[in-house]
């Protein structure tokens, strides 16, 4: 089973990357740190004569991920009461990604692709971050992607998550669900 | 009075900017377009013992233009149902603005700026883009600014919008609305 | 071209009300004043072994007007930021009505049933009712049923929706598109 | 330290109330099953002259229960994604109470009570319940009251909620929560 996860902070070891880990320890995966990848705006060339033209940058390494894993997991800080510019700039190109003739089988293979949220803010993010989930869930209904599960952590210094109780529960047992359905693989 | 719109599309003469010209038809006002700016994503220094560094891009046009602005117009294509990564990035930046010691006045500033919505989308805009107005309204709310009004319109292809007769019909009232605000000035 | 307005206010001549009167106005239908009508809470029978049980009380009423309506207006002022308490029986009452052996032509005929939502409330309506008309969405979404549109006004004292410009302008274009569509029958 | 679980479901026994049940095991409090109570909707004379009138029902039930107790629970099965009616009548009432020249120290009181949100529902409930946790913020925040916390199930058959094992783990941490507020009083 092939896990990536897009980790969409501008710090290091940002309190929401730091959720992940508690997600994802001891299950093998792959991160994949959006702001240190070259990720251009979408330029939305959808009605143009030519279409959408090849952007020379990292891109391809976000649909290689896509294309390879079983559970994707959107790992980001919530700015403002929504994800991150970077990892927002990243969402949008999928929009140039699902329309890319070098990767006919993105779409088809999306639909089996599992997604999981994780976000981490400071002003009340279990009220506030809700309209975020919500537009997660719009998003992998029109990728027909499963939305299994997400997690709204509560942090506001570095390291401040290891005292949300409820997130770290809640990532304890999805931890241990990830754990339960590789060892059944 | 004076007026900035904020163009957050990644086309030219896109439906949300064509919206905005609906709504600011005969009344004199600045557009930024943002995409023709070269804007970093915030780099979140909050918590580092040096704090914020100056960031050697265009930003500080969009702070010059909130501080000169006694009405901003936020607009923006609704891109997988939040406002596009570009305008994105420059909201992420205010984290860095409002902390910035070259402009101390910039929070009370806005405490009398007027803040419009407009927001074009192709997918059940009226209804998927209710998360993207919750979030705006809770930046507003944190920055304290009023939050007068939102259009909601719907288009997919250039020009589109002007078939949305409800996007519209608000449009022409916002319009009498501004020209009666600078008649009375 | 039948029109049915279920009314969900315990006012009489409501701020609701007048919005549909506004929406209605030279356009034959009939109104349904649920706060007249004797319509008990829903007793979830689902599950259990004899299924609902018939109830002696008006809500044939509403599956009547639900079931000879070409299009149907939901008008409730918003209290508690939600739909009133009556209406919200009588919406809940619907997972009977679905299931009631004697309407086996509901479910059906509500696929091709148009809602409109006209919603009034006094504390931000255009902000804190958008939860409410994602709930409707949900609702209408889980019976198949066209959502066409919907208002949120603003008002507080008995008559003051009349000074919500936004809301009269869009209401006056409900009143046309109706016009036009009976015209062209 | 005084708890009231109001119980919002049609059903004895609901998955909803089941959920109350684990978040309550083992902390001393008191019940009240709104459907076993005679609450009259809401009749809004807040514009009449003579204002709201005394009603004949069981309402102060539940504003004993408001005045006297430091934590609520607001406990409700997910109806058409939102509170069942039933309880929605109860709220609604609110109006009326914090007016009710008997009860003056009401809304005073409310300022130190704490709100607890459980809610179950069978579609989608992590999403599709998610308006509704904004509706409850709403009115929280109207009444100033602290929202402390809450929990959205799903479940669908009688009992279904203890399959649920994200709910169940959530149940479990605000259990051991309260039980720690009540050993540091």
């Amino acid at each position: 089973m092939n896990i990536t996860a897009f980790i969409g902070s501008s710090r290091q070891h940002s309190n929401s990357e730091l959720l992940a880990d508690y997600v994802l320890e001891g299950v093998p995966h792959q991160k994949l740190i959006i702001k240190d990848l070259n990720i251009q705006p979408i330029h939305d060339l959808r009605h143009d004569a030519q279409g959408f033209q090849i952007v020379d940058d990292d891109y391809d390494q976000i649909i290689h991920a896509l294309l390879t894993s079983d559970i994707v997991v959107f790992t980001t800080p919530i700015y403002w009461y929504s994800m991150s510019g970077i990892m927002k700039n990243m969402v949008d190109r999928l929009s140039h990604a699902i329309r890319d003739e070098r990767f006919p089988q993105l779409k088809e293979k999306l639909l089996t692709t599992e997604a999981i949220v994780l976000a981490v803010g400071g002003d009340e993010p279990k009220i506030k971050g809700l309209p975020l989930i919500q537009q997660f869930q719009y998003i992998f209904n029109f990728l027909n992607m499963p939305f299994s599960s997400y997690i709204l952590g509560e942090a506001n210094k570095p390291g401040d998550i290891a005292n949300d109780e409820q997130a770290v529960a809640q990532a304890a047992l999805l931890n241990k669900q990830l754990k339960t359905m590789i060892s059944t693989l």
